[in-house]
């Protein structure tokens, strides 16, 4: 699909008309990236979305045919949206600001900045939608990976869910996503391809009706791929028929010098029939066959499988995988908010003290405690060091909850990703991403992992981004 | 992104390439799409997304790039995973089969075939996971906007949700889908582009912030846009300071010969600020100015603000129409189901009884009552007239249950759109699948629109196929 310049809101081009026909082409501007809530009312996000977001804004370029549809649209009285100037400036644009984020893969939280975008009031607002785009999807995805995981144990998650993935592109950024946030593996080709995520698949249930018995589907499925046979068991019944043929099939294999890879359950009480399954592979010798199942899981069936004992090896997990079937809609709601107009901090105002914005620039430090593990994450203005002994922090949402992160280990989360519109570096490979969402959950309390009620992790305003917000808040207390 | 034939799930692949291996190549097959539940426990469904995955279809061919992808994956061994006779299918490969569906806009139903694809077993398999990808996901979301049409009197719906969309692309198919389930218009702007749905957008807090006051961020807006000027009231307070502003903003387009088009609320008590807001603007002689609202709505939320008198013209919404939001997950959980193979009917059992296919391939005779009013549909086999003067239907999941459906008007729901690879006709335009979605709805009685606990619309086998199905289920007793 090309035309990705067009890729935006309506709106973000009606302003920036706007912006350069009031002469404000020139003005400068800095905008943050952050969600007010943590998804699935959990206790933590994993960031994730920014190669695309950033490959997407330093490429956009308004072609011949973008400007001639833009040029052709028309105000309710007929006359031109956009004036020739506005156009000739679209024909010339490229992004030329600054980003810095977290880089994908971090462990992140409501209320703090996850991008901050810097530049030209224009560029800086037309990126908006492509990046909210991004960033709230693979984030949504890879946080609800990352939760599997860890109700799994750490164990593997397979994403199975492009048919119902949110269009086929939709798949294939879900399937990157979700393998940042945990699972090993995708059925999607195409993401396999892509990004060498391992590509998995084992059969349909089309397959076996297409034979005259389970057993001759199984035996010819097994003559083809004998060493990465799955045989799913559940097309007719698990216990009476699925598993024995699996059995059978598996000792045929090893006849033949080879190994049945797995069987996979794809119906029923999985927690039982996985047990039932594990004995009797486990007496007829097949104590290495694998156990996979799917089924519309989720976290938290997941969680509860294991807790009742179930033996599973493999998790296959598709709708609720990439969709993200959130509690609160499948969408993380971040926003994209203007925090500092030509230098000067500016505050969108709500009687929701959530929906109110933190104003100015800003940098995120997080502080670790004796044992290493995350404590707060303190958000101070650009212009701080927060390399003081100790660090004030101070609830945005209540400034009477207050905080004191002593000496401790603290590392700098914004990190620099583009200046003056050029990759300060190559964006890191899909594994280092891996190793730093896994690395940044070591360091994270299994008590903001809860499923439910997590302990809530601390981010709080240094106190002189605190007192500045106070000043726009009370400006005739200042 | 190009490699679109490998946008599938790994299955698919290795499931061709055993047919293949096991000389099932020539085998026939045909399938069924549908969905086991209505999306959002509603009463019915809008189907969308069919001239996506047709195209999809039809255009899969397999480059060397692909093929040469699939030449170096391998097994737990090492070996390759596919043969180089499967290899070379593959490049000759493209889809001869046969495609009937219901039309894009249609109204229809759980346990319904909304798409059946006949040919050899292979192709048939090869589609699955795009048909149900496109299928599903805009589906979905044109129910979804049907539900907010309907909830909102068949109001003016527009769609806001690129920034929470499931990547850029889900987003445009979105638009498309919205558009074809009562959206009016899109904030995106390369779904315009490509489909003509009209573009619209309004402003974002930031231009209002990037003034010295929301005055002056007014009138400068409307100085760019006088025809087409909708002003954000809620950046500092709706009724003490956007409102007012936003009525000398009106004045003085009036005084410069123009019309403030509208004003947006965007946060707080919709349908009390829309009744306030609605009195001061006529008060203020300008009647004519439209609200705009918006802030996570869905249809439940449209239908209270309507109920409470809420002065609503236009409703902006994102979030929930963009993904679906259902309570059962943001996905619709449409199957692909064998359901012939070599001429023979085929059922894939279960435990329950709504996860037990309907064999045979069919056809789908809707029937409507005496007032027009559509009373049921009849799902018979495809060898099957239905033209009887009665004809008698049997719910699939209880067999009790049964209806005669008397002479009346009745019309066929499955139609042929690929014969033998090729397309018998060009697919309709948007604005006649809008027309179908509305000419369909207004023959579906208020009882199945119900946001809750709609009266569930009758879908029943004919006496034909419920007895093939019965003879499946108990081979013993045929």
């Amino acid at each position: 699909m090309g035309d990705r310049a067009l890729l935006t809101d309506f709106y973000e081009l009606t302003m920036a008309a706007g912006y350069f026909d009031r002469g404000k082409a020139g003005d400068t501007a800095t905008f943050d990236l952050y969600f007010r809530q943590n998804p699935f009312h959990g206790g933590y996000a994993i960031a994730a979305g920014l190669e695309f977001a950033v490959r997407d804004i330093l490429e956009t370029r308004f072609e011949r045919e973008d400007t001639l549809f833009l040029s052709g649209m028309r105000t309710s009285r007929g006359t031109p949206v956009f004036s020739d100037g506005f156009l000739q400036y679209l024909r010339e644009y490229c992004f030329r600001g600054s980003i810095r984020a977290m880089p994908e893969g971090s462990v992140c939280f409501s209320s703090e900045p996850l991008v901050q975008v810097t530049g030209n009031l224009i560029e800086c607002q037309m990126v908006e939608s492509i990046l909210l785009c991004h960033v709230n999807f693979q984030t949504l995805v890879a946080t609800k990976a990352a939760r599997m995981w860890e109700a799994s144990s750490r164990g593997s998650i397979v994403e199975f869910g492009m048919r119902r993935a949110h269009g086929p592109d939709g798949a294939v950024s879900a399937s990157r996503a979700a393998y940042i946030g945990g699972a090993e593996a995708t059925s999607n080709v195409l993401a396999s391809r892509l990004f060498g995520v391992p590509a998995r698949g084992t059969q349909a249930h089309s397959w076996v009706q297409s034979f005259p018995s389970e057993m001759d589907a199984f035996r010819d499925y097994a003559r083809t791929f004998p060493d990465d046979c799955v045989l799913l068991v559940d097309t007719y019944d698990v216990l009476e028929s699925g598993l024995p043929n699996a059995i059978a099939t598996g000792r045929e294999l090893e006849n033949s010098g080879h190994r049945l890879l797995g069987i996979r359950i794809d119906s029923g009480d999985l927690a039982f029939l996985s047990q039932r399954a594990r004995e009797r592979l486990d007496q007829a010798g097949l104590g290495y066959v694998k156990i996979i199942v799917s089924n519309e899981l989720d976290e938290y069936l997941i969680s509860e499988i294991m807790a009742e004992g179930g033996r599973i090896d493999v998790w296959g997990i598709g709708t609720k995988l990439v969709t993200g079937d959130g509690a609160d809609g499948a969408a993380l709601g971040g926003v994209y908010k203007m925090v500092e107009h030509n230098g000067r901090p500016k505050i969108k105002l709500s009687n929701n003290p959530v929906k109110t914005t933190n104003p100015g620039a800003k940098r995120v430090m997080r502080f670790y405690n004796s044992q290493g593990l995350m404590e707060a994450d303190a958000v101070g203005a650009a212009s701080e060091e927060l390399s003081e002994a100790e660090v004030l922090i101070i609830d945005p949402h209540n400034p009477l909850r207050r905080k004191r992160l002593g000496e401790s280990q603290r590392s700098e989360m914004l990190q620099t990703v583009v200046t003056d519109g050029r990759l300060v570096s190559d964006p890191p490979s899909l594994e280092e991403i891996r190793k730093r969402r896994k690395h940044q959950l070591d360091h994270l309390h299994e008590s903001y992992k809860r499923l439910r009620n997590p302990h809530e992790y601390k981010v709080g305003l240094s106190l002189q981004l605190w007192e500045q917000k106070e000043r726009l808040l009370n400006p005739r207390m200042a």
